[in-house]
C-alpha cells in the first residue's frame, strides 16, 4: 500500500540520518584518541573516507552487492540506497582508525576506493544482496546478521588485521625491553562526543536495519531492536568499568567507551531476536573482551591506537556467535561458516591490496615523519596551532 | 488502528532518538564549564549516568513507576519504554552537573542507581503513572506537568540542593573576607555545543511528551508544543543577554545559554497549552530568573559551577507555577501543591540517600585532591595532556 | 486526508530539528576557523542570531513573507512555520561568518533583527511566499530554487559582500607589499564537527522543501533530493581534495570541507530535478568554484575568514544557473533574472542598513581592538582560559 511505501521511506531516511552522525562520530573519536601532532591528518582520512567510499559504491558497488537498483518496491530505491550507503565508509573507518598516526593519507584514499567499489560490496552480496554463491557450498546467505556483526564490523576487522600486520606498529610504541609506551588520547571530550554520535548512530544502523516500520509487527521488531541495542551498549560500558576499576582502581574512560562500543558491536548481529535479557549477557562479554583484548594485542605488538581490533573484529566474531547461542532458530555453525567464509574473502584480499598499495605508494609514513607528525608531513596544518604543548 | 501504532511508535523512536542527544548535550556542557582539571571525570560521570540510570531503570523502576510494561497499547511497548528511559539520567545529570570539581564518582554512581531504581520512579508513579497515592489527600496526578518542569527539573534540583547543603563549596570557592572566587569556564565551544544539543533534544522532550502525533489534533499539539518550547529559549537567551549586557557591558555566553535552559525548563510543565504569546513571557521571567538567582545562590554561598539550581530548580517550579497562572483550566493551587509534595519527597530522600553515601564512601573529594584535580585523583587521566596550562 | 495530514506534519519536524543542528554546525565551523582570542565572540554571534533572526521572523517577517499564518492546510501550522523559522538565521550566519574577527557583537544584532524581520522576508515574499510583485515585470516566481541557492545562500552572500565592502579587512591581513598574511584556524577538530552538522543539516532543508513525503511520488523525490544533495558535497569534497592536492602536494582539510559546502549549496536549487549522475557535475564544479574564487577574494583584498563569498554567493549563483542549464523545464533566463533581482534587493539594502548601523554603532572594531581579541573586548571572557598560547 502506497501509505506503507510511504512510513518505510521515511523510516530509512530517519534511520540514514542517523547513520550518518556516526561520521562525525569517527571522526570525533579518532581525533580525540591519537595524539595532537596528528589530529588534523586524522581528520582528513575521515572526510575522505566519507566521500570516496560513499561514491564509490554509488558508481560500482551498490549494484554489484544488490544486483541492481530496482530489486525491491517496497520503499523508495533512493531511501533505500541512501540507507544502504551510509554503512560503507564504517568498514574503512574501522581499518582507518587502527593504522592512525603512522600512515598516509593518499594510500589510504585508494584502499578507500577498493573497499567501497569492491571489497565491502562481495561481503554484502553474499550476505544480504544478490548472493552470487547461491546454491554452492560456500553459500552463507542463512547466517542471521540483522545489522552486520560479521558483515561490516569483522569486515572492517579483517581488513585492520591486515594493514597492521603489513604496516607494524607507530615509532616508539613497544620498546626493545619489550615494554609497551603508553600514548595517551590528546583530547577526552572529543572521545566522549564521538563515542555518544557513535551510540546514537547505532540505534538506526541496528533499527533501519529490520528493514521497515509500517506493520504493528515491524514496529515492534524496530523497537525492540533498538532497545536491545541499546541496553548491550549500557552493560558493555558498565562491565569495562567494573573490570578496569577493580583492577586498577581509576576510572577509564577510554575503556568504558569501549566496552559501550564493544557491546553494541556485539548486539548488532541479532537484536531483534532477544528478550530483554539476553542483551545484557551479550553486551558484558562483549566489554569484557574489550578490556581483555586490549593487552592480548598489545602483548602481540599488534598497534592499535583506538582499540578496533577489540572493539569490532573480536566482537563481531562474537555477536555472530552469539545468535548461534542464545536464537533458538539459528545454528551456531552456520554462524561459524559465515564468519569464516566472510575471513576468508577478506584477510586475504585487503592482505594483497594494501600490501600493493604500500609497496608502490609507502602506505607507511617514516619513523622521522611520524615523529614529527603526520599533519605536518601530509596536511601543512596543526590541529590546534595556537595552544603550546608540553608534549 | 495499525497505521496509529505504527506512526506514534516512529515518533516515539524519534523523540526518543532526540532526547538522547541530551547525553553528550549535558557532557559537553559540564565539560566546558569545568576547569581543564576535572574534565575527565565530569565526562566520565556523565557517561556512568547515562549507563546506570538507564540500566536500573529498565531493571527496577520502570515498573514501579508504571505498573507494568504492558499498561498501554497504542504504541510498541519498547518504544513507550526508551522514551520514558530517556529522561530518567537527566535528574541525576542536574544533580552531578551542580556539584561538579568536588565528587568523587563511585559514591556518584551508587547514587546513581537510587535515582534511577528508586527516587525517580517514585515521582513518576504518582504524577505520570500508576499513581499509589490515588485517592489520598496527597494525589498529585492534578497537577499539569507536561514533560516535567516539577517531575524531571525539580526532582533534580532538590537532589542537588540536598547535595550542595551537605557537601560544601569547592575549595577556594568562597574566600574568608566574604568574595566570591571567579572560576572561568574552561572550554567555551564545549559548553555552546552542549546547550544546542540540550536544546534540539528538548523538542523530543516536550513534543514527545503529548504521547501521540497520530491524529490531526495530536498533529498540531507536537508542533504548537515544540513551537512554544524553541520561543520560550529563544526569549530566555535574549532576557539574560540583555539584563546582563545592561548591567556589565559585556556579552556573557554562558549566562546568555543559562537564560535559553531556563526558558526551556519553565517552558517544559505546559508547552502543548499556551499561544504562541505566553511563551515569550514564561521564557523572559525564566531567563530573568536564572540572571537573578545564580548571584543569590553565591551569595548562600551553595556552590553551583554549572548553575543548575538556578536553570531546573527555580525554573522548575516557576514553570510548574506558570501553567496555574496562564492557562485556563489549570488551578495554581493543585500546582503548587504538586511542587511542595514532590519537594517533601525528594529533598529528604536524596538529602538521607547523599548523606549516608557521604559518610560511607566519601563522596566530597578532599581539599588537596580538589587543587590537584579530580582527574588525577579518581581516573589517572587528563583530558588535554599535551597542551601546557596556564593556570 | 488526515493521515497524510499527520506525516508531512511529522516530516516537517524531522526536517526542521535536522536544520537547528545546522546552528551548532555554523557555530562549532566558525569557531574552529578564527583565532582563539575571537572564539567566545564568534560563538555569542551565533547564538543570538539564532535567538534574534528566528524571535523577529516569528514576530513580523513570517506573516510579512507568506501573507498569513493560515496560508496551507495541508500540515500542522506550527510545523511548517517551525521549518521556515529554521532557514532565517543561515542567512545571518552566511554574512557574520565571513566578517568574523573584526566585528562588535551589538551592531551584529541589530543587523540580524532587519535580516529577520524585513530583507529575508522580502526575498521569501517575492519567491516562495505571497509574492507582491506578482503580475509586475519583476516577478520572478517561476525560478526554480527548491531550497534556497539563491533566497538563502545568495541573500546571505550579498549581505555579506555588503558588509565586508563596508568594513574593510581584519587587521593584519593585507600587507603593504601586497602578501596575504595567512591566518591559521585554530580548532580544526571543531571545523570538522561544524562542517559536518552542517552537511546532515542540509538533508532536511533540501529534503524538507519538498514539502510533503505523504505520497509514493513525493516520498521518491525526497528521498532523490536527500540523495543528489548528498552527492553534490561528496564530489565537491573530492575535486577540492584534488586540485588543491595536485597544486600544492599537500592535505587542505578546510578547502576539501568548503568544497564539500560548495557543493552542497550548488546543488540546493534543483536537487529533486536530477538523475543521479549530473548532481556529480553540479558538485564537482561548486567544489572547484570554491578552490578558485578563495585566491581571487584574497586578491581582491576581500577579507573573508571563513570563505564564506565563494562557497554561498558564487555557488548560490551557479547552483541557481544550473538549475536552468540541466533542468529540461526550466529556463537560464528565467534563473538569471531571478539570481539578479535578488542581487539588485539585497545588496544595496544590506549596503544602507549595514553602513548606517557602522556609522552610530561602530561595527567594526579597532585595529588594537582586534589585535587584543574581540573576546577580550567584547565578552571579558576566553574561550579558553586555561591553555598557553603559542600566538
Amino acid at each position: 500500500m502506497e501509505i506503507n511505501y510511504v512510513i518505510d521511506t521515511f523510516f530509512a531516511l530517519f534511520a540514514m540520518v542517523l547513520i550518518i552522525l556516526m561520521v562525525p562520530g569517527f571522526a570525533m573519536l579518532e581525533a580525540g584518541l591519537v595524539r595532537t601532532k596528528n589530529v588534523t591528518s586524522v581528520l582528513t582520512v575521515n572526510v575522505m573516507i566519507y566521500a570516496i567510499a560513499s561514491l564509490a559504491f554509488m558508481l560500482i558497488g551498490y549494484e554489484y552487492a544488490f544486483g541492481s537498483w530496482d530489486h525491491q518496491d517496497a520503499m523508495s530505491k533512493y531511501a533505500f540506497f541512501l540507507f544502504q550507503m551510509a554503512f560503507v565508509g564504517k568498514v574503512v573507518n574501522i581499518m582507518s582508525g587502527g593504522v592512525s598516526e603512522r600512515s598516509r593519507i593518499l594510500p589510504l584514499a585508494l584502499f578507500t576506493v577498493a573497499v567501497g567499489a569492491f571489497i565491502y560490496p562481495t561481503i554484502v552480496n553474499i550476505t544480504w544482496g544478490a548472493n552470487f554463491l547461491s546454491g554452492t557450498m560456500l553459500d552463507i546467505s542463512a547466517m542471521h546478521d540483522l545489522a552486520g556483526s560479521t558483515v561490516i564490523h569483522s569486515t572492517g576487522g579483517w581488513a585492520l588485521l591486515a594493514a597492521i600486520l603489513i604496516m607494524g606498529p607507530r615509532r616508539g610504541r613497544f620498546k626493545k625491553n619489550g615494554q609497551v609506551q603508553v600514548i595517551p588520547a590528546s583530547n577526552i571530550p572529543l572521545v566522549t562526543l564521538g563515542a555518544f554520535l557513535l551510540w546514537i548512530g547505532w540505534f538506526g544502523f541496528n533499527g533501519g536495519s529490520v528493514g521497515a516500520i509500517s506493520s504493528k509487527e515491524n514496529a515492534d521488531a524496530v523497537a525492540l531492536t533498538i532497545m536491545n541495542t541499546n541496553t548491550a551498549g549500557l552493560v558493555g560500558a558498565i562491565t569495562a568499568w567494573l573490570l578496569t576499576y577493580f583492577r586498577y582502581k581509576k576510572f577509564d574512560i577510554t575503556m568504558i567507551l569501549n566496552g559501550a562500543l564493544g557491546g553494541l558491536v556485539a548486539i548488532t548481529a541479532g537484536p531483534d531476536l532477544y528478550d530483554i535479557h539476553t542483551p545484557m549477557l551479550i553486551g558484558a562479554i562483549g566489554g569484557a573482551l574489550v578490556v581483555l583484548f586490549v593487552p592480548i594485542f598489545d602483548k602481540l605488538k599488534m598497534d592499535d591506537p583506538v582499540g578496533a581490533l577489540s572493539v569490532h573484529l573480536v566482537n563481531g566474531i562474537w555477536g555472530t556467535l552469539a545468535v548461534g547461542i542464545f536464537a533458538s532458530d539459528v545454528s551456531i555453525l552456520v554462524q561459524l561458516k559465515g564468519i569464516l567464509i566472510v575471513g576468508a574473502i577478506v584477510f586475504p584480499i585487503s592482505w594483497i591490496t594494501i600490501y600493493a598499495i604500500n609497496k608502490v605508494f609507502t602506505l607507511r609514513a617514516e619513523d622521522d615523519e611520524q615523529l614529527e607528525g603526520i599533519d605536518a608531513i601530509e596536511c601543512g596544518m596543526e590541529a590546534y596551532p595556537e595552544f603550546k604543548r608540553s608534549i
